[in-house]
């Protein structure tokens, strides 16, 4: 499937060789996502999974800011007062995102400026990678609007990055996290000032689309679905999933070039 | 279920608004467990389940000090000797009292001066929020009477707190974690001069009291429950807890207070 | 069983008191691994789990670097072109090299100088403490070599040691963490100067060699059970774990030796 010539309708989508770059498009309201938007691309990830001619994803941000989270009068209003097939229906579909997210086979780098809030901050936390400029602000801020903290896997996910002590905080109280606690804590893999973000998250992205994709592809599943396995039998999947990979053509490609002493060439097959 | 007034025998209890400050209180000694004060703890733990009138608890010191552990002549020496249905009925109760403090449905904060081992470092590690003195020390020091460092859950929840690493280098040596390497390593949130400790926990505890305290009995659920999920089991359950808390009222004072541009007031139903 | 006069043939051996210092010991190609080596290392750590006379284990460095992971003349060589059976059974061996170690009853302690890559890096992993020199220069190299992440429990041990972000970083770029890092993520517990490293590595092994050991051993096994029980089995694992440690003499020793003020002398039974 080929996926580069996408021209979603809520978001930007462009190609920078085999790196699709994404950018929620409404920066004079810091890029709050709608129904719609989730939506789209929820399926835009789950599309994603089938593709071959996008390698890794850059979720980037727009005018200084990555996301404010659902928005106040179109997201929230509608659903006061839902019942509760509607309300679950809404829930998992916004889940459908990072499950969507979490699947899609491609590693995936947020480069976050600016505002990162609510679901802004799950899409960042449901990244591979996560790159921010020293303004960043970042907050899972649902008990602010009455809610609990268990939004889009936040409960499981963000103590599985940070630290179930440092999660906790952050999820009780709403409050923002700065780029500098973030980068210390883990979440943020790298600071980067604003001017350079988006291109260094493309720097890196390329390098990786550069690799053995379809490994890169297998450690994405590996990294998400070895946290409920016991130690024992992660090992035995391992096994499983690197002996696949070693019948790749990349692997002996890697080999060749190593005894040729070049770089190798790797095609993702 | 009421539980303002209530007066244990074993430890101190007060109100602070909605806020309840548990304190053990032998401080010459400096505040060791004994029999009697694990099973009332257990037991308060196990009631606030089902109290309206108690949003959130601070666990604080007293004399400078948080717990000193099992007291070695009031629990260590009758357990010497005794036989396997007897010891194991006691590591149970031990257990137990952690599983209270975890299913308590409450944010419990502890507040940790000097000296915080054993059993005690095991109550700051079963809180959600810990703050700590810059002289607080806390040490996981079952091996050094000789037993392991799996003590009423500390090989499950100190890993997922600051890391494999690190808590087995703590429960292996049964060395003192400094406070700075507790603030540093994400055990502690926040380090305070010991005059603010006690204020500043009841500080933070008052502004989730004042919050959404539903949610915030779902955030605390979903934080302990979600580790033996998948992520997708994880952001299935999400959606379903999540879909619960958008029935809420306080979700809709939130909307209502947004839209007036006021502060909501949340009333925890 | 006695181990304290093992000979293997491809890796060096020795006995400091009851601690078991291992090297491999081809250090002018900074100690490459074979399938020879792989799999008399993964029978020592099988075989350490009966033996009475090992009470710790250091995996020290040899001519100033750990491991420099599969040999390419003599692993990658031979595994480019075989079937899926022969590959499978290659990566099993070397993922049994990880259980063996995890099972093996026994603290080990990892000194880290130089480079420490591939298997390497994996064997510093899967220890369960690890220290470093300010040189060592640690990478999951895998994904260079056309391969996944997921190599020998990578994708599982890792994260729970440094996180899921910072551990996605490493296992998708290959790059290598510098000592610095290792040591502010909780990777490495120590960073000691070369000149000081193994015997340091040592000194911490020979404390933990005189204390109690069979309760050390109970320690191991629940730190690494306990990832995939919720937290009210684990609680529950330890009620049980710790009840049989309370039948141990070491309890009654170090009872009575703190009640008459002395230093107790743990016997590992």
């Amino acid at each position: 499937m080929s996926m580069a010539e996408l021209s979603p309708e809520h978001f930007l989508w462009r190609m920078e060789g085999d790196v699709a770059v994404i950018k929620l498009n409404r920066p004079e309201r810091k890029n709050p996502l709608t129904f719609d938007s989730y939506a789209e691309l929820r399926d835009t990830f789950r599309a994603l999974a089938y593709a071959d001619d996008v390698k890794a994803v850059v979720f980037a941000s727009n005018g200084g800011n990555f996301c404010s989270g659902g928005d106040v009068h179109e997201i929230i209003a509608p659903l006061v007062g839902r019942d509760m097939k509607e309300l679950l229906a809404f829930t998992r579909m916004t889940g459908d995102l990072v499950k969507a997210m979490l699947h899609c086979g491609k590693p995936v780098i947020s480069a976050v400026d600016g505002v990162c809030v609510g679901a802004g901050a799950i899409i960042a936390m449901s990244s591979d990678i996560r790159f921010a400029t020293p303004r960043a602000s970042t907050a899972f801020l649902f008990t602010r609007v009455g809610l609990a903290g268990c939004d889009m896997g936040a409960c499981a996910i963000l103590p599985r990055i940070i630290g179930q002590g440092r999660a906790a905080d952050l999820l009780y109280s709403g409050r923002s996290m700065s780029a500098e606690e973030g980068h210390h804590w883990g979440f943020y893999n790298r600071l980067v000032e604003p001017d350079a973000l988006e291109n260094e998250a493309i720097a890196y992205a390329t390098r990786l689309a550069k690799g053995p994709t379809f490994a890169h592809g297998i450690t994405k599943t590996q990294l998400n679905q070895e946290w409920s396995m016991s130690l024992d039998q992660a090992i035995e999947a391992e096994a499983q999933a690197q002996a696949i990979c070693m019948q790749t053509r990349d692997f002996e490609r890697a080999y060749h070039a190593f005894v040729a002493k070049q770089r190798p060439e790797f095609e993702g097959d």
